[in-house]
């Protein structure tokens, strides 16, 4: 079998140097190197790298692959906390970074056209400075891939108020894995004819098809952002406060939250002035409009909002401008790198909850973690009810790991009979294909693998993400 | 064949008649007659009519109809414009109206969960008197249900600001022709474990499950709301007014358009005096927000938008109380009674194009009918690029029918050329399938069929929609 593969390998390569510019190929033991990695723990080595700079070359690997039944593993920026880019066993990385053009800023049709390996920030930037907004704004925006948040269905900051990547894509142009090209979706606004196969594309990790090119719809960009930071001493506080948001008729544009341990974490990170030394939760407010007004009345309601007892809110900022607000971020922004510094190893989740159950949420996943291992550090987007449980370990053979996996898969199971989702915005990819079951019923996988199916009979896009081939 | 049917259809009666409560059933003329029809101008006659009131009885329905091989045509409340809900062919006419408790209303969480008969309006009544917003609004929200609307992914006035119904679906549970029942998606607002099915439901006209129950997302009442009506004595004018706004950095929560054939036909169906005798186009535009500054900057940028050209804008009236709102709405609101009045038959299309090139594309729509036939009357949700074209004949063997058919296959390969859809919020149902390879490619018409195999092996769910079986 393995006989087999290499022979088919060897075919494969051997057409496809006919068919590519040299330099997009690579079987070079540094690149296998430097593609075996993401921003999850997980690794795995390709054959080969293939880092096409046309769409026409990015159909031909594909469709060669699909001949030779070689896998395939797409590739955005490799920023993915899934493991979604790892190549598990062999086969070819299709890094997709260079095929990075805006083709079109349609500025009367608000209307965006980008090819996957276009950064997302890039995208921002392109967009504001025609006075428009890709809302779309996940953590990894500076450095991920408009193709990498569509297979992630990549959430973010903004996602409380704008939706996630899913609801600012208007039409794909694919590959299939049997070298068929196709574009699916309208560059109209509206549009309805068939089965949505964009959203079914959207969130599918890589697993279906490779993406050419993406529609995106952007919208005018809001003139005004209003930016505040709540500190509490007590957690339960800034949680219930969250909820009180919520319930006060303002859906903000970011409503991010830090519990007790995230906040050391960053105070061991850097110096933050304005984080003061006995509050032990914060949240991270913004509002946006085409007026001031809006930004000023929604920020004076949820202030109001976060009074929910006596003494509950310790401190309150406000700013407007840029760099005021960069201020106040500042203290969410130092979250991720400050994990990095925080010990060896971490085993990282990313699980969403009804919004109004936050509170209940936090309190049983202390209560359950207890003793058992050191409580992990809980921050996330409170707005849409995502959070992001992080255990923080020695090294990757830290005595605990065991308990803390053992609690991960105890938290799955609370999130998923709270109505939730053991996924809120990573993706399954290979970190969390185990707990699949937990979430979805037999009946969701087996549509799911007929799917999968349809799309790619060979099975060599993105074998053994989501589930186990 | 037939004999086997009828065979399988005695077995399939008795079998239920076991189950369901006899009122659910009925086979009389009356009823079959009843149900032979939709807002479409298509006819059917089912076997059987079955009405449960109860998610379990709509359960056995389907498993049992499986089973025996007998088709099943789910039907909300009749009011698709594609014919969607037709039964084409013997089988069971699956009548969900009496399906209709509102679950559950959240208002802790802004979520709803209402069963496939719930009248969209009457949800959005409830939410309101929570202070909560359920934003979809199609134009049939008064009498459509919440499983209609998702079973055809309504648009509606509010979807160029709010989205169609596809963006306020959380989670569904379904029974497939299986006998499966399964909920997919999340009671969190965040979710992407696994391919998304909720939106693949979204949308599928009844080809791939059938509803028993939706969440649904909600979000807090707008405070206020003001409404315009702009008036032009040039259509190209109303139509450069509307690609204007759209630059303006606004997005309204309606901006509808009425052409001049429109305006005719809603002047001869009732005396509107606010209507100057010499406009021949009107945009009807609608801003809302959390505070009144927002709504007043937006219909101020959006006036400044409709000031084209010299004289071109003839009126602006602009409104604020809900009565006079309504007044000003009634322009808008008597279009669809009004054709009711306008001719004996019409050939009704629903089209999307790219919002900017709406001037572009009435112009090409107005040269291309020429004089072949009379002018279509022309109107439509301008926010989103959605249009109905609708041509107004004499009776059902009017001689210029074919001729209007010949005009609306070029319409519908026109809006394709220009990045459109043939079926911007209806559906393709029975009345556009002819046309969906306009649209649709080789390859994405294989994905759908196979999906639908997965979805519905037996083949036994609204066989004959979307495409031919």
């Amino acid at each position: 079998m393995d006989d087999d593969y290499s022979q088919r390998l060897k075919a494969y390569y051997e057409e496809l140097r006919r068919e590519l510019p040299a330099e997009a190929m690579s079987t070079d033991d540094a690149d296998r190197v430097i593609y075996s990695v993401d921003a999850s723990k997980e690794q795995g080595f390709a054959d080969v790298i293939v880092s096409p700079k046309t769409q026409d070359d990015v159909v031909t690997t594909v469709a060669l692959a699909g001949r030779h039944r070689i896998p395939i593993f797409p590739r955005g920026a490799g920023s993915g906390m899934s493991a979604g880019s790892i190549p598990m066993g062999r086969g070819v990385v299709l890094n997709l970074a260079k095929l990075n053009r805006i083709v079109k800023l349609d500025v009367a049709n608000l209307t965006a056209v980008a090819e996957p390996g276009v950064v997302t920030g890039k995208l921002q930037e392109e967009a504001e400075k025609h006075g428009l907004f890709y809302a779309s704004d996940p953590g990894s925006a500076a450095f991920s891939t408009i193709g990498g948040n569509i297979a992630e269905n990549a959430g973010g900051m903004r996602a409380v108020k704008y939706g996630s990547t899913r609801d600012h894509v208007l039409a794909l142009k694919c590959v299939l894995s049997t070298g068929e090209v196709f574009d699916t979706g309208t560059y109209s606004l509206m549009g309805v004819t068939g089965y949505d196969l964009v959203r079914l594309l959207v969130g599918s990790e890589g697993t279906l098809a490779v993406f050419l090119e993406a529609t995106l719809k952007l919208i005018p960009l809001p003139k005004f952002v209003r930016t505040a930071l709540a500190q509490f001493s007590r957690e339960e506080d800034a949680l219930s406060a969250s909820a009180a948001i919520i319930q006060a008729g303002v859906i903000p544009r970011a409503l991010e939250f830090m519990g007790e341990e995230a906040l050391n974490c960053v105070r061991r990170y850097r110096e933050i002035p304005l984080l003061k030394p006995e509050a032990n939760a914060a949240l991270l407010i913004e509002s946006d409009g085409a007026v001031d007004e809006v930004t000023r009345h929604e920020i004076a309601a949820m202030k109001e909002a976060c009074e929910v007892g006596e003494n509950a809110l310790l401190a309150w900022m406000e700013a407007q401008e840029k760099e005021q607000r960069e201020t106040l971020w500042d203290v969410r922004k130092s979250m991720s790198p400050s994990l990095y510094e925080a010990g060896a190893y971490k085993i990282a989740e990313d699980i969403a909850v009804p919004r109004a159950s936050v509170r209940e949420f936090v309190a049983k996943l202390r209560e359950l973690v207890g003793e058992r291992v050191r409580q992990p550090i809980i921050y996330g987007h409170l707005g849409h009810g995502s959070i992001h449980v992080t255990f923080v370990l020695e090294g990757k053979d830290d005595q605990s790991i065991p308990a803390v996996q053992e609690a991960v898969e105890e938290v799955f199971k609370l999130v998923v009979s709270m109505g939730g989702s053991i996924s809120a915005e990573h993706g399954i990819g290979l970190t969390k294909r185990k707990y699949l079951g937990i979430e979805l019923s037999p009946t969701e996988l087996r549509l799911m693998r007929e799917i999968k199916r349809a799309f790619d009979p060979a099975g060599i896009l993105n074998p053994g993400k989501i589930w186990e081939e």
